[in-house]
C-alpha cells in the first residue's frame, strides 16, 4: 500500500487526508490514514458496523465505484488527551436527487491516536444529522489533563 | 453534584456504570460518568448533536421523564491507547411498539479518557444499527502502541 502522502503529524492533517480522500475517491489515500489494527470500526450512515480494514477498505471501494463522496466537514469540535484524539464533525454531503444536487448533513465522531507511524484514524461513526443541527458557541480545542 | 458510586478505574468500570443508569433512569449516576469538559459530545439514535454538560443533562432527563432505557451493550470491541479508549458496542434496546415490547439494535461508539478522577466519557455516538449486523470473530482489547 503507498505510504501517506503526509506525515499525518497531527490529527487535523489526518483529518484533512480522511477528506480529501473522501473527495477525489482515491481509495489507497484513504486507508492510509487507518490505523493498522484490526479492531479499527467504520460506520457508515444508516449502514453496519464494520470492523478491521479489509472490511472498512471493502465498503469504501465499493461506494467509490459510484463516484467520491463530496463531504465537507464543518464545526469540528475538538477533544485532545496526550495520544488521542476526538473529532466530532457536521458533514456537509452533496448528493444528487431527482430533483438535483442537494446537501444532507451528516454527524461524525472520528478518533485518532498516536502511532509510531503519525496520528492515525481508529474509528470514524457517521450518522444522519437533524435537518437542523443547533449551532453551539466556541470551537477552540481542549486539553483535557 | 454526587460523586460517582465506582471509582471508575477501567474504561469497562465507567461503561457499567453508564449503562446501569440508563437502565435505572438515574441522571445523578449517568452524569457522573462524564468529563467535567465543555466539549464533551453525546449523539442519540436521529438526535442532533449535544455538546457540553449542560445540554446533555437536559436531553437524558427529557427521556427519563418517559421512564429508563433498557439498553444493553453487547458485542463490545475494545481499543485502548494509553490515556483513552475507544469502545464500539451494539445495544438491545427494549422499546415498546403497538405490538407490545420489542429489542431494536443501536450501534453506539463510546470514548473514555483517562482522567485525575478516573476514567470519563468524553463522546457517545449512538445511531440506528442495521437490522441484521454483521457478527465478527475476536472480542479481545487490542493495544496499539
Amino acid at each position: 500500500m503507498p505510504r501517506p502522502l503526509a506525515p499525518l503529524a497531527s490529527p487535523d492533517d489526518t483529518e484533512a487526508q480522511f477528506y480529501e480522500a473522501l473527495q477525489q475517491g482515491d481509495i489507497d489515500k484513504l486507508m492510509a490514514v487507518w490505523a493498522d489494527d484490526e479492531d479499527v470500526v467504520c460506520i457508515h450512515p444508516g449502514g453496519p458496523r464494520l470492523v478491521g480494514l479489509s472490511a472498512i477498505r471493502a465498503q469504501f471501494a465499493a461506494l467509490f465505484a459510484h463516484g467520491s463522496i463530496q463531504a465537507q466537514p464543518e464545526r469540528v469540535r475538538r477533544m485532545h488527551a496526550h495520544d488521542s484524539a476526538v473529532h466530532s464533525v457536521i458533514e456537509q454531503v452533496r448528493v444528487m436527487t431527482e430533483d438535483g444536487p442537494r446537501s444532507v448533513l451528516v454527524v461524525a465522531t472520528n478518533v485518532y491516536v498516536k502511532t509510531a507511524l503519525g496520528w492515525r484514524m481508529v474509528c470514524h461513526h457517521a450518522s444522519p444529522g437533524s435537518p437542523h443541527e443547533p449551532t453551539e458557541a466556541g470551537e477552540a480545542p481542549t486539553t483535557l489533563h
